[in-house]
């Protein structure tokens, strides 16, 4: 469906290249002489299966017994209204299964006390609010409380998931625009998926130029956000000169483009993921990679500018985000086979890390 | 209990042949060597032991890793009020563990919060309304809400399960009439069972000569439906020639008739499912059943006109929905034994469907 140019395995190598004068230093686990193209799957796509290692276990952070609570991360989904809870608890709780410290949740006061009774692991903040109940005169001043509210903690995050279960509502999605511009203006990481990115796509101003923005869209998402940008249909001959268009025709946003295989592109260069994975299609996985995705963004950038990286910490999280959910989706599916449903891929997130990236003290 | 004459075991050779017609040249894993016709249990039923094996192999999709979310299928179940919420839960989360990808349930404001707190895979919509809630000078528009909230989703829905844990309020019942006849109007197959039968032996038009109409009646709401529409008892000695008169009268519904064996009718043939099984009767059975008609009725009309295939997709989606549950059953009962619960079932039905129908890519 994809093509692939030589231009695109230079720029897949010279990835690889940034990443290596980097991590080579710095840990000594490390087998370079492993590395090896592979070319996987019908359509030319190509992913680098032992890079991907590389890249997980470069960006891991070390189990120091000397670090204390919050320092391997501290994630907040923004989402879950009163229809949608699943989706935002999927997310936070995947980060933690990752390795973050801490994971909050904004929501709905309804949406609250449910997301709270899946998790006592998660900290959930009942403060967002749909029109139904605002009252038009109140609106200003609910939204000036709610801003202040996700205000008061937005310095500690080390990244914002924004748009699982986020629904639809006008008044909601103009305080998230709002909390996304602090968010910014604070250089604290975004990562937008689901309804996050229908607001995006109708708003490209909130995401537009931002280095640290990572957009994470589904078949149909993505076809929405080429019309809106490029003014132009997917096109499937080229598939990844259109991802490159599109991440540079947003000023540098990193897409991560989710399908068969997962290609991700920041306008400047293009990579693909496809190895493991599982064929079944359960809603509630693309949950789980923006909560993945957001760890691994933060501790990529925690290493960004040390030891000579040089490489985009939003590419590499959506690497590791990618190649993580893919091996639990599979571990998962060895198991469960057709039955397998989010929570069975959830489960297997630490033994999926623990194969790609054993803990080293 | 139900006699069988010649003329039905010629119907179900029939339908058997229908089938091979259109899945031989699909799936070369059939073993059509191990057809054979299996004489069970003491009543004198009929079932054909490898047939619905086949069946059931030749409905399910491949898992392709080129398919979507939302391509294996999505289900909505109406149902859950104040009173009872495990009902829609079972059949809504059956419905994804034999492979769906997602699933809808909408419900009551009082009983929303409790069924999502049982799964997060669920989507939960809070819309409908009981008489106690709702003043008379409401009601109206009350009423209109609710079928518009419904209406936004329809379009999406490959089947919609009427019934489970829907409870008998008359404003309640109202609302939920108008969704089935918007669900007609869409050409959306409807499966009814508990008190969505309750509702349609009152109101036999909601789904008289809508032949992508399921009812599921169990004893006392079969006999029920008979007393309705034929104006008669139930007649144990020529049950099967009843349900065909039954399932015509009614203009082609299928009807599956529950009990130690199950007996499918869409007036035209008989088909009966008497192999696996258990004796456990705990509640919630029915549900787990309603769930799984609707995910493969929906993948059965998929294959229709594909391949050759003639057979009725509601007839296939019955049998295989029968055979699943009573195989799940059967597993559960030989860990849990008396004290096996509807829970212990749906926890059977993955390897159930990998057991009878594995997985092919």
């Amino acid at each position: 469906m994809v093509g692939y140019s030589a231009a695109v395995i230079r720029r897949q190598q010279f990835l690889i290249r940034c990443l290596g004068g980097g991590y080579n230093s710095r840990n000594k686990n490390l087998h370079y002489s492993s590395l090896r193209m592979q070319s996987l799957m019908g359509g030319g796509g190509l992913t680098l299966e032992s890079d991907v290692i590389s890249i997980l276990r470069s960006i891991t952070p070390s189990l120091d017994p000397s670090r204390h609570k919050g320092q391997a991360g501290k994630i907040a989904v923004v989402g879950g209204c009163r229809e949608y809870t699943g989706a935002p608890y999927f997310s936070a709780i995947s980060a933690l299964k990752i390795g973050a410290d801490l994971s909050h949740v904004f929501c709905t006061k309804d949406a609250a006390p449910v997301i709270k009774s899946y998790s006592p692991e998660l900290i959930v903040h009942p403060i967002l609010e749909e029109s139904y109940s605002v009252r038009d005169e109140h609106k200003r001043s609910t939204s000036a409380k709610v801003i202040a509210e996700v205000d008061k903690w937005m310095e500690i995050f080390d990244c914002l998931v924004v748009g699982p279960g986020l629904g639809r509502d006008p008044f909601l999605l103009d305080c998230v625009s709002e909390i996304m511009k602090h968010a910014r203006q604070s250089n604290v990481p975004i990562v937008v998926d689901g309804d996050g990115l229908f607001l995006v796509t109708n708003c490209l101003d909130l995401v537009k130029d931002y280095q640290l923005a990572v957009l994470t869209p589904n078949v149909n998402e993505y076809k929405r956000l080429i019309q809106k940008v490029l003014n132009c249909e997917v096109n499937y001959q080229d598939g990844t000169q259109q991802l490159l268009s599109l991440a540079k025709g947003l000023g540098g946003v990193t897409i991560l483009r989710k399908g068969e295989s997962d290609y991700i592109s920041n306008g400047e260069e293009v990579s693909a993921v496809n190895m493991f994975g599982s064929p079944r299609r359960c809603g509630g996985q693309g949950d789980i990679l923006s909560g993945s995705v957001a760890v691994f963004l933060s501790w990529a950038r925690q290493r960004v500018g040390k030891g000579g990286w040089s490489a985009s910490p939003t590419i590499l999280g959506c690497i590791a985000g990618s190649a993580i959910l893919r091996k639990a989706a599979s571990l998962a599916f060895e198991n469960k086979r057709r039955s397998t449903l989010t929570s069975d891929i959830i489960e297997c997130l630490g033994e999926s890390l623990d194969e790609l990236s054993p803990v080293s003290f």
